[in-house]
């Protein structure tokens, strides 16, 4: 595997490979001495042209475990504010010898195109609207985990399994990944959203969209609320916050109502009191901090499959061309 | 030690041994090789809600000579600017696998919230105008340090000592971690202030208030001169720019009436010409650049002893449950 | 060799030392482990006053590649914002025990003055428009690999050579680091600017100047052109677009005219469109590319001249006196 650019690129195997390393890396968070040689010597760029502070520390921190040498540009103080373009910015930084970039943009689609310059491997970390495959794959693992702690159950976990996925789809990232890997790994997906927050073609993936949101949660093994993005909303989203925590929110007696073993997800950050409830972000059922956790490994995971292992690397051109 | 948040917690066995520790990671600075295994595979995140470069650097360095993994987070740009709460943004951070908090934060008190929150260590790099623990950690090393080179003494070196803290008492958090901590090891300490700028509380502390500059200086052994916070100063503190160099302003003419062997100290950085001049700053008795120095090997000695050695850490609660 | 401050320090066997490592360097990066001992234990603070991510980046890599501790500073929201000076801020980070300071500064001969203060040593990665000693070195690099290509000749590369230099020479650092080192190595050196773009003392340098562009470019073996900083300009430096890319742009139709083998070059970020066509930028003997990964080796050589091997660094002082 050269890049991660969507999680609709990953078959089957390859997405239970990714997930079945991330096991073993999982186990070195919970050691003492939370270090291996695997990539010493690669150098991983966090490119980000968007701030996140959590997605950009999960990333350095898998590429330092690995012994990985992780540098951070961002692209406020760039070149790209010199009028550079971001092919020459990329092209620049490829140059020094850049072996991977984790790159997080707004416009969708530019890591995909990202990926026809560069002669690195580049791992997509969030570009607009359109895909977070690390997100949807630690999503994944976090489910695995819960239904293999609930069930003890070691074959295909997902066959059979339901996930409501809940909130602002429009401006989500995470739900057009998600639905992706879920449908790659057999699990049913049902959409549920404001009309006004429901993306255009939603009707045209391979899920189910489910009006209400009570129903939605009565037929779900998980949970997923995902974040209301008034920072990327016009007025006239949704015409108030009550009417939004009466149709969509996760709320105290909506959690009282679930059956028992339902998990219930968030990518963060959360708005506590809007799409989801303090209540039910620290309910025992919660996996919020669960997906925190195995960002880190199923990333490291990531890593080491585009970075680890022998390469036919040889030689760079460009440099003494 | 599990955290550090409070020169105030700490007892004098405590104290002692880090700044004796502290004296062996000083060591170390004076190699040509400044690179130990001690934290080899520990992750440090360094946490700054305020800015403060020296702060930051002083413990990255720390962390990085002891071969730990060491992250920035920066306030700005962060979760925190999406609506995340401080609680939240730990919590997220936490289930990384972080092993160390190092925090910065304009509040008071909020340090010591934080270590009720997370499973990992917590050092308060500065809270609001309450604590600072290891300046005054390091402004005892560079004490020490001082009379061991002034007397050749090794037994108490604070005993019958007196140091006369002068400046922006009120806006410091410098004062308050040293006056527990000079008290803890058995000096005298006096404070001397513009009335504007001395805590309300000041005349409950173990310390003694002296009204003139000249009398405080002529009792001291070390003069600490704190910075003049204007930044956090509304308009009313002290009348003239002026005035407080007559009263309180460790000038030249001062410098020149002091008793020989006195110290001469400042956390940084500077104001030259308003609490301090140049020729007091730049003076043989100067420890200003001591206190610097002496700052990575208390640190490092800090991050030890929460980090080094034997640990009940087990396994990661939270991810796999 | 204690510093590097300016291309003009260097004579012509330090220079040819240092560009003969860079080409061992160079192997590093076709490597698929990019990681050698050589500064491990040495600690590395990029300083940068002004913003570029590509210098910072790349010194990063280069360090990091040869195992030292590196740690980016940025002026902004360092102490300097606080009213600390200059030389307070440096010897603050001096004294907590950093050897090497990479420094980029807006004001010409800064670091010059930088290295009259700190004990460690100094690189200057660019001080206003004075010196970029650095991208001197990596641009002659860039040169001699081309020319090996084009002649396999081992002997001086340089002899005999011409060099044209195009643009706006009026703000550039680069064009006075690359008289200099040009001039050392035999080379002979053209430049042509707009005359509001010319230095005024440049008639005095050991250069020709040229009117002509197009004459410029059919003596040159190699065409350097430099970027229009039009951040730096007030109005009047030239009176349109148009006649700039008429009078010295690097067009596609110039490009056709040019003899064989003349390599192109350019520091970046490039104004595509402006003193450089794409067709230019992206064609067969364009080096741009080429200079960019030079520049991680080049970095790599002169930081291991400052830091590599023996030095008589022994205790450092201050810190215990």
């Amino acid at each position: 595997m050269k890049h991660l650019l969507a999680a609709s690129d990953l078959d089957r195997p390859q997405t239970l490979g990714i997930l079945d390393l991330a096991e073993q890396m999982h186990d070195i968070q919970g050691r003492e001495v939370k270090k291996i040689p695997a990539l010493r010597g690669r150098t991983i760029v966090n490119l980000f042209f968007e701030d996140s502070t959590r997605t950009r520390t999960s990333f350095e921190i898998a590429g330092k475990w690995m012994s990985a040498d992780t540098i951070n540009v961002s692209a406020k103080g760039s070149s790209v504010s010199k009028g550079e373009s971001m092919k020459d910015t990329l092209l620049t930084l490829d140059s020094m010898g850049v072996d991977c970039f984790v790159i997080r943009h707004a416009g969708s689609g530019t890591v995909q195109q990202a990926a026809d310059w560069v002669r690195a491997s580049i791992v997509n970390a969030g570009d607009g609207a359109h895909e977070h495959p690390t997100q949807a794959l630690l999503d994944s693992y976090s489910m695995r985990q819960h239904w293999r702690t609930l069930d003890g159950g070691p074959v295909n976990d997902f066959e059979g399994r339901t996930v409501a996925i809940t909130g602002d789809l429009l401006h989500s990232r995470v739900v057009r990944s998600n639905v992706s890997l879920l449908t790659t790994l057999g699990a049913k997906v049902l959409l549920c959203a404001p009309p006004t927050l429901m993306p255009t073609g939603a009707a045209t993936w391979p899920v189910e969209l489910v009006d209400s949101f009570d129903e939605a949660l009565a037929r779900a093994d998980i949970a997923m609320m995902l974040r209301v993005q008034r920072e990327r909303m016009s007025s006239g989203f949704f015409p108030s916050e009550r009417e939004y925590i009466d149709g969509w929110g996760l709320t105290a007696s909506r959690l009282r109502a679930l059956k028992p073993g339902v998990g219930i997800m968030h990518p963060g950050p959360m708005n506590r009191g809007l799409e989801i409830s303090s209540e039910a972000a620290d309910s025992v059922g919660s996996l919020v901090l669960n997906q925190v956790s195995a960002g880190v490994a199923v990333r490291m995971s990531v890593l080491y499959h585009l970075l680890g292992g022998q390469q036919d690397n040889s030689t760079q051109e460009g440099a003494t061309a």
